[in-house]
């Protein structure tokens, strides 16, 4: 059996990430999605251990000291790490691995683990960007405008990531990412034990 | 407009390329698959200009005189090429082009353009290859064994290829091929102006 593939997202506040991914992954067999922990307060709707693992800063602070994080940032005032012992047991199991992260954590993954496969989601436009964390209303004028900064920081970073995906029609966008895996798992050294099985007592 | 992008797929005769690619080509649209020229004679079925452009090894000593290849080879006794101006053409038309040829062209081509994708088609196994080329009866029992013996050299450059396709089912390999293509249209580099024209202006 071969190993699973890690595949990170990352994208805006509000570019329709957590949509986009949960119907990937609906579609995809043998995946896991990673959990995140954070300190940022739960949403309406928002599950403890199903949307994020949520900790108080000093549980966090405890585990970047024991180093359970694959990576861990700070943004928007706010702590997001990936711990990191279930990612590489699953990976093992020759799970493929989905982790929704910002663009701080993916590079820190990548620096790790240069075989992770890096995904940029993006809105359409700016302006689509704005309006949807507007619609949202769940925060405040200062939350937003400090999203919109960090949204414009991250774009000057897309250069980093192997893919981008427009998330205009979520449809379209969940398709894109579901053939980024199917051809990542076409890869040369994800096939080299079968071509070794059909070509090595030839 | 995005400019075209260049798909080589290579295999071992009787790998089920050509069935193979035939069903990729009727599922993708805005594509152009690339016609060969060759010294090889036509096999039953085989149509001037749709198969190959059979050429006299004169008239094919000719174009390679006048520059007119993208890469030619010599495979098996007979030579090979790839006209290169209605490539050039196309690509900046943005259609996608496929290429069927041999991996010695085909590194040729990957060295004279970098960002081509190179596919590499295979049998499940060197027996299934064997008893594909016996039954397909038009070759006498020597140019089997050249085949047989081309297939063994070409396995060992498969690891200059960015991806690799099993021909089991015909059906399967063809939609993993469509998912490299799909997911090659992702590439940042391709999606560079949509992110440009999103936030430029942010």
């Amino acid at each position: 059996m071969s190993k699973g593939k890690l595949f990170v997202i990352s994208g805006p506040s509000g570019s329709g990430k957590s949509t986009l991914l949960a119907e990937v992954l609906e579609k995809l067999e043998n995946n896991f999605f990673s959990v995140s922990a954070t300190t940022r307060p739960p949403r309406p709707g928002e599950t403890d251990g199903v949307s994020y693992y949520f900790k108080s800063p000093a549980e966090f602070k405890k585990m970047i000291e024991n180093g359970e994080f694959l990576e861990y940032a700070e943004y928007a005032g706010n702590y997001y790490g990936t711990p990191a012992a279930p990612i590489i047991k699953q990976l093992e199991n020759g799970k493929d691995i989905f982790l929704d992260i910002e663009v701080q954590g993916a590079l820190q993954v990548r620096s790790k683990m240069p075989e992770a496969v890096l995904i940029f989601a993006v809105p359409p436009s700016f302006s689509v960007l704005e309006k949807r964390l507007r619609n949202r209303s769940t925060e405040s004028e200062r939350i937003i405008m400090m999203r919109l900064e960090a949204a414009r920081i991250e774009y000057k970073k897309a250069s980093e990531y192997d893919y981008v995906v427009i998330t205009d029609k979520p449809g379209d966008a969940a398709n894109e990412i579901i053939s980024i895996v199917k051809a990542e798992k076409c890869r040369f050294a994800e096939r080299k034990y079968l071509l070794d099985e059909a070509f090595d007592r030839a």
